[in-house]
């Protein structure tokens, strides 16, 4: 890169135009009122366009105590492949509004969410969300005082006592009604006839394997069903075994909801290599409803949608709604919001075998 | 949010301690240099850390023209799946060097790149990386003088006549040895003893199958060998139409070579259907090596690796060194990064068959 090429400064503009730096000032940020000749003021726009000089936003910031940007805390949302629609939607709502997303990702550093919030404080954001990968529950984040908070996916939980005394509002907080939505996977296999139906869930204690458990195993006893429930895992092959496992088994199942769908592509796999067919021998429900990958399933796979979509596009308005002084209208406190069912090909009426 | 939340000033730190505005600020800027009693120091921090009063990062950026944040201009690289690992790991250098990262993705609003850099200039950045998610040609974007760019996955192309001169410098641009890595994976069909090769590819121009085509086809003619194409997608059921019609064709293959993984996990799945073993009577090899994919496939998937992570290491490494000065010793100009063969389950020697 030639010298030239350094950043043009609002004095080089005045040189090129043979003016004062005031004026520079007074023209490019509109205040002429008279004072500055027609003529001047276009010497001057025409310098600084041939110059390619742009006026400090951290400037104007400064003076306005805003600086139109808002600092999302995530841990490694941006390289999870579904979760990055919630960061995608707030990132839009924010540029409807004009403002830029400065992101901190908590797994780059040994940040806290605190430390996080300290360093986008200092570069004077408007607003902060905090939105976590998948679902936790965990103590309310302690932010700088005045900068308005959101939380998605992190529902915070008070620890016993609680140091912030009676007063302490709950920011408002979008998670998705994982429970519901396992409720409405059991429901629809139920409805189609099944009687024999497994449940493969995560192998760990995460709050997603937790609410959808309890869904599925509450409507099934309440359709008068015992609910069978294997810990499998996250990933393909976790399916591909567990479903290898129940085909050779006794009394095989003729409907599958799995925690996730990841795994039901696995599960698909293993009724291909032993000739079961799906729908017609048997049904896969997922979870998630992940972008490119359920619709491209073979075949098609039938899922519940994680509402990432809409819990960062309500919970960036939530904030504006905050910054804009009417938190009165919006969404406030927590907001459960549901996952719907998406039907597609891999669902279907029960056969008796 | 109650009105005692308002964001603390400088003056308020005054007020609580007792002192003057300028005292404030000499303490919190270290200069105190004997001009203020150590009990008044004490009682400043004090004030200022009560009152939870954060100094402002934007007052620094101006006074040393550094903003200490990155602009990283991307089409959708937040919502793509292994993408995402390039700005990831961009970030993380940009974070090593105490620089946060603020995005501007093009598909959120109708922006050019030209438009973006403008915003992000206005803000200060002191760098800009342009990263796009498939690798593409195009012109060299322009950018506001005197911020260093820096290229990945994006290759500036000359537009016939060239406005800049002759004297245009081509930014650092790191770019996948997409032909290089296409030519390891039939190399590798071709080594374990593979003679029916087919290769499933996108079904559109996209710089990717271009490269990844004349690489297949290159090592196929210098082994003496027919290529043998088809244009088949990039999604999983691409791959499981594509390959259930050629395993119901005449001289199926031994070997297939896939544009992507996701192709290749249909391929798993169709060779399932039709009783075809992986890698006893067929080997499949993949291209991405997508995180938590190639690796969870049943078999475990043999793939060629997109060098994301290197390639957004390297690209920020790039852009502070042209900040810092060290042009000379960084990478420049059009980097061509490798793309390294991962030997996992799915490729096995032919059988006659």
């Amino acid at each position: 890169m030639s010298s030239s090429s350094r950043r043009p400064t609002s004095a080089d503009v005045a040189a090129r135009a043979g003016v004062s730096r005031a004026t520079v000032s007074m023209v490019l940020n509109g205040r002429v009122e008279g004072t500055v000749a027609e003529a001047t003021q276009q010497r001057v726009l025409a310098a600084a366009a041939e110059l390619g000089y742009t006026r400090s936003a951290l400037a104007i910031s400064l003076k306005e105590r805003r600086s139109r940007t808002i600092g999302l805390i995530t841990d490694e949302i941006a390289t999870s492949p579904f979760a990055g629609r919630m960061a995608r939607a707030a990132s839009m709502v924010a540029a409807q509004h004009d403002h830029l997303v400065i992101t901190v990702d908590l797994s780059l550093r040994d940040h806290t969410v605190e430390d996080a919030a300290r360093l986008l404080a200092e570069r004077q954001v408007d607003g902060l969300l905090f939105a976590t990968m998948g679902r936790m529950r965990g103590p309310l984040p302690v932010v700088p005082p005045g900068i308005p908070l959101v939380l998605a996916n992190h529902e915070p939980v008070s620890s016993g006592a609680d140091e912030r005394g009676e007063g302490a509002e709950l920011p408002p907080t979008f998670v998705p009604d994982d429970y519901g939505g396992a409720r409405r996977a059991a429901r629809r296999l139920i409805e189609t006839g099944h009687r024999r139906i497994v449940m493969l869930s995560g192998d760990d204690r995460s709050v997603a394997v937790l609410e959808r458990e309890a869904g599925f195993c509450d409507e099934l006893a309440d359709a008068g069903l015992d609910p069978r429930m294997v810990k499998a895992g996250w990933q393909i092959d976790d399916g591909y075994r567990a479903a290898a496992r129940l085909f050779a088994g006794e009394e095989p199942p003729t409907g599958v909801f799995c925690i996730r769908d990841r795994v039901a592509a696995g599960v698909l796999q293993a009724a291909a290599a032993a000739g079961i067919a799906v729908p017609g021998d048997l049904s896969v429900i997922g979870f998630d409803d992940e972008d490119f990958f359920a619709e491209r399933l073979v075949p098609k796979l039938t899922t519940i949608a994680l509402p990432h979509e809409e819990m960062g596009r309500r919970a960036m308005a939530a904030l504006f709604a905050r910054l804009e002084g009417e938190a009165a209208g919006g969404d406030a406190g927590l907001v459960v919001v549901e996952c719907p069912l998406v039907e597609r090909e891999s669902v279907g009426i029960a056969r008796g075998r």
